[in-house]
């Protein structure tokens, strides 16, 4: 596991994760599998893998757009838990496993699909604003809002609700844009909270026709690249991560056998 | 994935790591699987697997004792990334594939192996004061000693040096002990660093011929019981764990693209 053999598994796994992803949805589908064409960029061949049609301009560039938006944020938790895991020294397929298992939580990638769900439940534009306020008065967690790092406008959401109202448009329906618009206007009104990267993303890949099941590993398909970086500066530069516990149970307990425990 | 879901699938785990461990030695080395004896414990229970011999009740009892040291140690690498991994509402299936990962590394769980490969490598327990003071000299990692924690010796230490000279007593060879107390006095004398757990496990394990490839699978199987102990705790009071990261690069930098970069 040289540096030299971590970039070159970096930049494979970039490839591979876009091409698993597709390949699987086809499999699962009962579909055969496209080859990608060497002729696409890495944006265009997803949707061409997925698709097995060459895919619109516009659905393209903004597949690209949310691939960059999505690449690297810092030291969110799934790039967090690969760190740890790289500073054991493993390697970096178990590192970037650690970060998958991480990302697919609802309170990190996995609430992309949270968010595309709550619409199609909600069904209707002019249901959304009563719909919001009844989860928050239930207390249920209203996907794609809020942010640890951001007290303002995530600006990730800024171009994504861009690209959400244009591939709505393209497409000849902006119900799903109409009705994120209001959701994110009550939730404002109603909790000050601003939407996150997660909550627009939903309806772009909706726009662009992407089934639900695939939101999430997307997330894992762009994130991979930013992963992957923060690895070979963990590599380069390596020290374990554990933090240090203060117990604060009781102390001077007797041992009690687990058969006499009630 | 309720509470109560989570106990049992914790408890299965711990099960089914052993016996997964053992299953797989055996698949490897081209022999028959051995079931589970219901009549005997999970420690007499991996070694019956493992050999399909009824085992000597000395070996049984260190190995346990050995599982129980090794069960759980605040909030080590492997025990974080499990955290990490859950505190986004991941799986538990999921945060427990993070701990082997992050287990895994040399400068975790897989250190036990390299402390045996290390005495079989010196070979002669004459040579192991000179080989310890070489390595020094050459800036290299002696395994199984300092730990992030301890500044004096590691409690579990100590009994893992009397199993492994009493399974070693056993068996009619205490040489690996021998050199063991060497290296550990070379240590001491050179740059005052205690052994941890993982330097006696080696030789208690080799004492009671398990295959070195199988030390740092053990320690999982122990560990699964503490991991899982956390992610309950984790789990029923959670907050998402990702720290903020100082930004100390450039600035202003002007976009290069990919295909014009030096």
């Amino acid at each position: 596991s040289s540096p030299e053999a971590n970039i070159r598994k970096s930049i494979r796994l970039t490839a591979q994760m876009a091409s698993a992803t597709a390949a699987c949805y086809r499999l699962k589908a009962g579909r055969e599998l496209i080859n990608p064409n060497p002729r696409l960029g890495h944006a265009a061949n997803f949707l061409y893998m997925l698709t097995g049609q060459r895919p619109n301009q516009n659905h393209v560039r903004a597949f690209d757009i949310a691939l960059i938006l999505h690449a690297d944020h810092e030291l969110n938790a799934s790039t967090f838990s690969a760190r740890v895991t790289a500073a054991t020294l493993s390697d970096l397929h178990s590192a970037v496993t650690s970060a998958i298992g991480t990302l697919k939580g609802p309170l990190h990638g996995g609430a992309n699909q949270d968010v595309m769900n709550l619409l199609l439940e909600i069904g209707e534009v002019d249901k959304a604003a009563e719909a919001v306020r009844e989860m928050l008065t239930n207390k249920e967690k209203i996907p794609g809002f809020g942010h640890r790092v951001y007290k303002t406008e995530d600006p990730r959401a800024t171009h994504l609700r861009r690209l959400s109202k244009e591939l709505g448009e393209d497409a000849g329906d902006i119900k799903w844009y109409d009705m994120s618009r209001i959701i994110e206007q009550t939730m404002m009104d109603e909790k000050n909270i601003a939407s996150n990267v997660d909550f627009y993303s939903a309806t772009v890949y909706n726009g662009m026709k992407i089934p639900i099941e695939l939101y999430t590993p997307i997330f894992a398909c762009s994130r991979i690249s930013g992963w992957t970086a923060h690895l070979l500066e963990q590599y380069e530069d390596n020290r374990l991560i554990r933090p240090t516990g203060s117990y604060t149970g009781k102390t001077n307990l007797t041992y009690i056998p687990l058969e006499d425990r009630k």
